[in-house]
């Protein structure tokens, strides 16, 4: 182990920064490999208890996952002038005194890190920053607010009000108590504004971003939408418009060949367009403790020590080649009784569990279609070099993998 | 301007390396506005003509875009024992040396950089190596061959055989004349290797991944598929199992809602589980010149100097707050003749197009819905207003935005 600690002062511990608080030393060993130093948690402020010059003092970064302006502005600022690194995960900051803070951070030679202040753990600031830093763009669409999401997709989901699913949302954790600043757009405005700073080099504060929210969308709306081959989404726009730059949030209908337009439930999504490179899509869930915590000791290992290359393998897992696969399987069969049981009878013997069975066409044209449940394939082979023996057998059987997972969005 | 050049040595000048020659000096005066420095191609190595030795002697970093493992390992290697920062995009040198040249940038304290090597744009090598740097990571799904998916979406969409849809992509210039090596698979499975080393940080040799390719895929299998509701792709997988590590790649199904199965085209995406974060996906071109060359670009920036902080506004563009955009206008209407003809011509008057409409219900349920083509907002506000005020309406009409772009994926 290193001697080298890596101070960190923690302001603020909700549910984002109780998260970081139980993240960090789980991953410690691991951040000590990449970084040579052993990151540690010196101090924390919480609204009741702490003292803020002592954290200050004994560390050097701060987390400030506090939300809210004030004291969170003057407690980064202090920070920044002390020489300390700082990752914050407030938006309500950055989209109204963003350029005083990144002015702060360039002026005492230090980073201001927020990916986690934008769209959870997906990672748009720092492809933003860094992948695309000398890109020119075009615009960039945003899902940046994981509730209206959520309420969006459960009304095109069942069919009920916008009063009902905003009801759903809050009782599955996916909408706050008072919920007006997801729902009216503000959140999502406020995203917004620190997203078209980064990709447009121009200053842009939370009152010049023209927002609409989600509260006056109808049941009857959607019903329209899909009539019309349509999904409803809150969208944030940046684009160059005249030579201008228009940054906005409102609901919006997408064709479903748009690839924000199946990003379901609380997830998170941001769509970079340029004329060079055409589009990249980032999605992935926007909101919760540990997800927000993530992007945070992302940012925290990146001000640690830029990455200089690739770290020596810190671990040789067995590489293994037999795995467990679900599988279809294509017969192309004699058209006479007894098929079916025979080929079953070869896959239950190894294991083979059938999900589904298609038989199609008659005489020279029959087939056999099967998709088997998750099974060790070196069984399933072993199944099908049987199979393939077969007198009906009219040529080899085909199989090709089926991946089974059901996903959230 | 600075006085500080950064000097790179470009190898190879095929389609990326022409590309990068031509985006590099277009992006020139933004690159120093965030670096300080002004980058300059110093000397090109072809294969016929210029000195490696003397291209190494004045460059501070080296563009390594020859392809193949010699020269390109002999060279790389001596431009990292030279102190010289190294991009490269050579996915067949990484999969098969990833370990030498890793470590030998690191007893030289050079930077090595990758991005281009594996998905095109797509930032998956950054987002992987820094915002997930310490997440424990469960299992990465890619599509990380554009000209298979391509050809698989052609089926899909057409229903056409294999060696019809590969002719289709050699005619569009998604298929190289000599296709071998994406459609056997091998060209994704030197992709996953790499993704897998870096994920898992475990080593990872091309001849450890087992892969199949799609030359047996045919339109009989599209037709299952789509009747089980399922699409095909060629798939690498990453993935903890037992302990132990499996990276493959081969055909596989997905049902309609797993994040990758809407990627189509020349496309590539990577889905990355972890238990923490769910899932995060990232998708964009996966080749092609000038998207590879501003992967490159972007490494190269990296590798100038690392992302301190948000850079200084370099041009504030003016916020715009009026916009064209097509709109959803949801109608409440009294059930009688010339309703229709009064909100088209006043909708008209204000430039409106209409582009598609439906009348619905009877009576008190009587309903007009429409789609209209791109506007100035204040414009169809104007005639909303103006809409509003006719005695039939039963209610205020509601205005929906329409995102209206069609895209490849």
């Amino acid at each position: 182990m290193s001697d080298r600690v890596f101070r960190i002062g923690l302001l603020g511990r909700g549910t984002v920064g109780a998260a970081f608080a139980e993240l960090l030393p789980a991953r410690a060993v691991h951040i000590e490999a990449i970084t040579g130093m052993r990151p540690e948690i010196i101090g924390v402020l919480r609204r009741s208890e702490g003292d803020f010059e002592a954290i200050l003092e004994a560390s050097d970064l701060v987390v400030e996952v506090m939300g809210g302006i004030e004291p969170a502005r003057d407690y980064v600022l202090r920070a920044m002038l002390a020489g300390k690194h700082v990752v914050t995960a407030n938006k309500q900051l950055l989209s109204q005194h963003g350029e005083e803070l990144w002015a702060c951070a360039r002026d005492n030679g230090v980073q201001l890190r927020f990916e986690a202040a934008v769209a959870g753990v997906v990672p748009v600031i720092r492809v933003l920053g860094e992948s695309l830093a000398a890109a020119s763009l075009d615009r960039i669409h945003g899902i940046v607010n994981g509730t209206t999401n959520f309420i969006l997709s459960e009304m095109a989901r069942t069919g009920c009000s916008y009063e009902d699913a905003l009801a759903d949302a809050q009782r599955l954790g996916y909408a706050e108590a008072d919920p007006t600043e997801d729902v009216n757009g503000k959140d999502a405005a406020a995203k917004m504004a620190i997203i078209a700073r980064l990709a447009f080099d121009t200053p842009v504060h939370l009152d010049q971003v023209v927002y609409e929210g989600i509260e006056h969308i109808t049941a009857d709306d959607m019903e329209y939408a899909r009539e019309l081959g349509l999904g409803l989404k809150l969208l944030g726009t940046a684009e160059r418009v005249d030579g201008g730059l228009s940054v906005r949030v409102h609901p919006a209908f997408l064709y479903g060949s748009h690839p924000l337009a199946s990003v379901g439930g609380p997830f998170n999504a941001v769509t970079i367009e340029s004329e060079a490179i055409t589009e990249i899509t980032l999605s992935g869930p926007g909101a919760g403790g540990p997800q927000t915590a993530s992007a945070v000791l992302g940012d925290v290992i990146s001000a640690m020590i830029p990455p200089a290359s690739t770290p020596e393998a810190t671990h040789a897992l067995e590489i293994i080649q037999d795995v467990e696969s679900a599988f279809y399987l294509h017969m192309e069969v004699a058209d006479r009784p007894g098929v079916l049981a025979q080929v079953a009878q070869i896959l239950g013997l190894q294991g083979a569990s059938v999900k589904s069975v298609v038989q199609k066409g008659l005489g020279e044209k029959a087939r056999l279609v099967m998709v088997v449940h998750p099974m060790l394939e070196s069984r399933f082979f072993a199944a099908v070099d049987l199979i393939a023996g077969l007198d009906f057998m009219r040529s080899r059987p085909r199989a090709i993998r089926v991946i089974e997972e059901e996903f959230i969005s």
